[in-house]
């Protein structure tokens, strides 16, 4: 018989317990041993925001698995409420000391496997640590902001940075009855997931829905009162608030690897290859600790996804139990729901692609996500960021209250896949009213880009209309809405022309045909089909607003919101 | 300046004024005219089951763009009520007959379209012509199926054919209040679209919501009363109905080209190239009236979808203004909502995959479309049909009330690329609590895959499950749900044996290791693991049953419905 395997996995988040019970699957024999230094394994982290607005009403539904179930079901000896100090290399073995007790011990292994997550980053900020000022990463992170929210007496609120988590807190807190104010110190919502265009558009829904963002500030100090925290000063301003939600983002936990002389990667991650091995060949790595490669660019980037996570445990079991498996990387794959509007990305962003040395063409398009006529159409943005060379795929990003994150899910693979527009224009979506348009959104947009290659269309974007206008520049804005539509809501600026698309060929004599002219409409498809008429008709600068209205924002945008 | 082109579409349809719009974009000064048959053009035919069932209210919602309009926006002349009788290929000229005023003339072309779309077929059963028994394919069908509906008496309705269109039409007819029958020539609801498990979750989900499904019988005669239908006959049963809706199939529209000499498929279809170009180089065919070429076998397939119909108005604008686009074919995808049931499917289906010459291995996973503690996380049951031999996925389809179509898009863009199960089990799907969990029900899927062609673990069907307790086979039936799951729902069967997971590794002794074991639970996933837990402790012959008693159906289940 051959001798029995002594597996070692430090963390019990997400990866780790993947790690242990598929090893448990692919060796009976195995001794497997998981350390958490806390009381909990193994549960939902990614649902903690929703258990503090109430939607989750208990934090044991986030519970997926206890130590003793693990042991029962998986044969794993779980160590909960330990902590591991150090790993000796020379001797195959870790020292850990039972928090509890305060015992210390080693323990030996043959393949070790570090599952040690990331912990949000808390800069030496005066005031942080006052009573009230609060990271979320765990459960009791959860249940002490809970307790928080229902000791306010302000009821103000402030998110300190406007990532993923600070977004979803940002719901989380308002369900609770806060007034929310996020402060994020560069200069838009999801900085480095999204582009301009999107962030925008979510930016304008989150202070729809009541939140106020001070984007471009940086919190400088906390200001106590009976040492709970009662104001956030930043570099402009004063922000009254007794609870604080600190989100600025994460950084993996690779003390434990650095100190044991393994090699750590440029996000201080700890560096694995393609098998999630370490410089280490008896010790691997992986979920929120490790970065992953990109598959467009080749390249490590650090996407700490609890997704990722457990794709990486599944891999880990095999290659510490005799396979050989091989994780492929990542296309950098987020999403996040706030408010009504749902919203993701994959790829490369529009600066990331141009910086990766792409050439790019983009399209944002807004369309609904099926049919008008059917109950429950809702609007989905979606924006293309394309190889002008080669028409890969690049990138995609999109929000709105409509299906956004079944297009997300396409683009992904996509990317996977190295596809190109031409592809995706012609890809045969599921089609039936309850689900899509005959066309769907990304069909659009994959036309947009080939009619943009083509020379077959010009369009300028939302940003660069307004600039136009604010610039005071002389040019056509021409709206070929309906009347009723421009009553409803209208630009207030005074090169706005109205003259609607169906009155269009008859009275286009009116307009100048040697101005330059820029169409907009709703969503940009009248927008589009007016600019190729006018183009026809041998006006000589022309183009439509991508997008149009549902991205133009809320800047001289007067009467109905759009969106 | 290049002399005006005549464009002459044939069908107002879909596949007709997409062209006809496009064309008009890439060709300013072109003569465009589109004839239609009927008064109306392009309107949303796949919207008329949710104008009869009343979730669209009117069926002006339908109409995307009337003749005017076309005229105006697109300065197409749209010839409505008009019928085109020949096409002169010598000539280049079609000779049409207004019916309005009963004129017969011609017009000429350059290049002609053909669009004329698909027709129901309707064969001489004795009785057809019966006042109640109906098609669906246009808005005065749905109109004159509404007064129907209005009139009955008896408020029984026979649906022949279980397609999309007849199970659209059950949910359509119950929804008004209709007692519905399905009757099916076939052996199951969906045929030639659904695999056997998926089509018969969807068959039990029809049926609890009060139809009645008559699958395997032929409608021989339909008896009348006072000259409106009031029995369907079938070659075993005599069913009241005074509405009928007839929806065995549609056929391709080709009597006009077949006349003209142009080369006709074997689906009765109207050949074309990858350009969409018929066998006379000046005539183009798009939309239900042409077969497209499958991306997977190459080989032409008969799947009319108004998706396709326009991404081939698309491609044959470009090709009749002098452009040279290709449509690259379809992967055969379909959906279709009935009830709370979301069906989809792609590619090929496990019977057309054996029949294409493949090694097919599947797997089928039943699990939550979001996490189980997030509010509205529901069920899919989804199927994977893969190549053996080079691990490329071939199909997939599912259902379930959960976010099926989501997953049918991934896969038909995972089977557009030739996109293998190793891939699809490491893809970067989107992830956050209230659009998926952690790993996608495809990532559960492909490794399931994996492991079966790895000899990791061994599996059975619940079919064939069914099949060894009909025999009376001499098996061990593990249940390893809990006490209190198996109290609310149990399997009637002297071979099953409860020992739920938690008590497995602690109690196996009680079993015999010897002994053909077939493990189930719920939906599968505990099964699984425990039969890896048997087999690693020595289990000789150890199985689960896929998708297990979610995939189970009526068959011995007492208790709590499981779905």
């Amino acid at each position: 018989m051959a001798k029995q395997s002594k597996i070692v996995i430090i963390g019990g988040g997400a990866c780790g317990p993947k790690t242990a019970a598929r090893a448990r699957r692919l060796d009976a024999s195995a001794q497997i041993t998981m350390l958490q230094d806390e009381e909990l394994i193994s549960y939902a982290a990614c649902g903690l925001p929703y258990y503090i607005s109430n939607v989750v009403k208990s934090h044991n539904a986030l519970l997926v698995r206890d130590a003793a179930a693990f042991k029962k079901i998986s044969n794993v000896d779980v160590l909960t409420a330990t902590r591991v100090d150090r790993i000796d290399r020379s001797t195959h073995s870790i020292d850990v000391t039972s928090l509890a007790e305060g015992r210390h011990y080693s323990i030996d292994y043959d393949k070790l496997v570090i599952a040690t997550g990331a912990s949000p980053v808390i800069p030496p900020i005066k005031g942080i640590d006052l009573k009230g000022v609060h990271v979320l990463k765990r459960v009791p992170d959860a249940d002490e902001i809970k307790v928080l929210i229902n000791e306010s007496a302000s009821k103000k609120a402030v998110v300190v940075g406007a990532g993923l988590i600070g977004v979803e807190m940002v719901e989380a807190l308002t369900a609770r009855g806060l007034k929310v104010t996020v402060v994020e110190a560069l200069s838009k919502v999801l900085p480095g997931i999204l582009d301009e265009e999107i962030s925008d558009l979510l930016a304008d829904h989150i202070t729809s829905k009541g939140a106020t963002l001070k984007l471009g500030q940086k919190v400088v100090k906390f200001k106590g009162d009976n040492n709970r925290v009662s104001h956030v000063i930043t570099d402009k301003e004063t922000l009254e608030a007794d609870v604080v939600i600190f989100a600025i983002g994460v950084r993996p936990n690779s003390k434990l690897a650095k100190e044991a002389g393994l090699e750590i990667g440029i996000f201080g991650d700890i560096a694995v290859n393609d098998y999630l091995q370490t410089s280490d060949p008896d010790i691997f790595a992986g979920g929120d600790c490790v970065a992953n490669v990109s598959i467009i660019t080749g390249k490590k980037m650090f996407v700490p996804m609890g997704s990722s996570a457990n794709k990486h445990g599944h891999v880990i079991a095999a290659n510490i139990t005799g396979g050989r498996e091989r994780f492929p990387g990542i296309v950098g794959t987020a999403c996040v729901k706030v408010f009504a509007f749902n919203t993701g990305r994959v790829g490369l962003g529009e600066t990331q692609a141009l910086e990766a040395g792409f050439e790019v063409v983009t399209a944002l398009i807004s369309n609904h996500d099926k049919p008008t006529y059917f109950p429950g159409s809702k609007d989905v943005i979606i924006k293309l960021i394309v190889d002008q060379k080669t028409h890969r795929i690049l990138g995609g990003q999109g929000t709105g209250p409509g299906e956004v994150i079944k297009r997300i899910d396409v683009l992904a693979t996509c990317i996977t896949a190295g596809m190109t527009i031409d592809t995706l224009a012609n890809l045969d979506l599921a089609y039936a009213p309850p689900y899509n348009t005959s066309l769907d959104v990304l069909h659009h947009t994959a036309n947009l880009v080939r009619n943009k290659l083509e020379g077959r269309t010009a369009s300028i974007s939302s940003d660069a209309a307004k600039k136009k206008i604010a610039d005071g520049a002389d040019f056509v804005l021409l709206d070929v809405r309906s009347e009723w539509e421009s009553d409803n809501t209208w630009l207030e600026a005074p090169q706005v022309h109205l003259l609607p698309q169906p009155q269009l060929q008859d009275e286009m004599d009116k307009l100048d045909k040697n101005a330059e002219t820029v169409v907009f409409c709703l969503q940009g498809n009248r927008a589009y089909q007016s600019s190729c008429t006018l183009k026809g008709a041998g006006f000589t600068d022309v183009k439509f607003v991508e997008g149009s209205l549902i991205c133009w924002g809320k800047d001289g945008v007067c009467g109905e919101p759009v969106l």
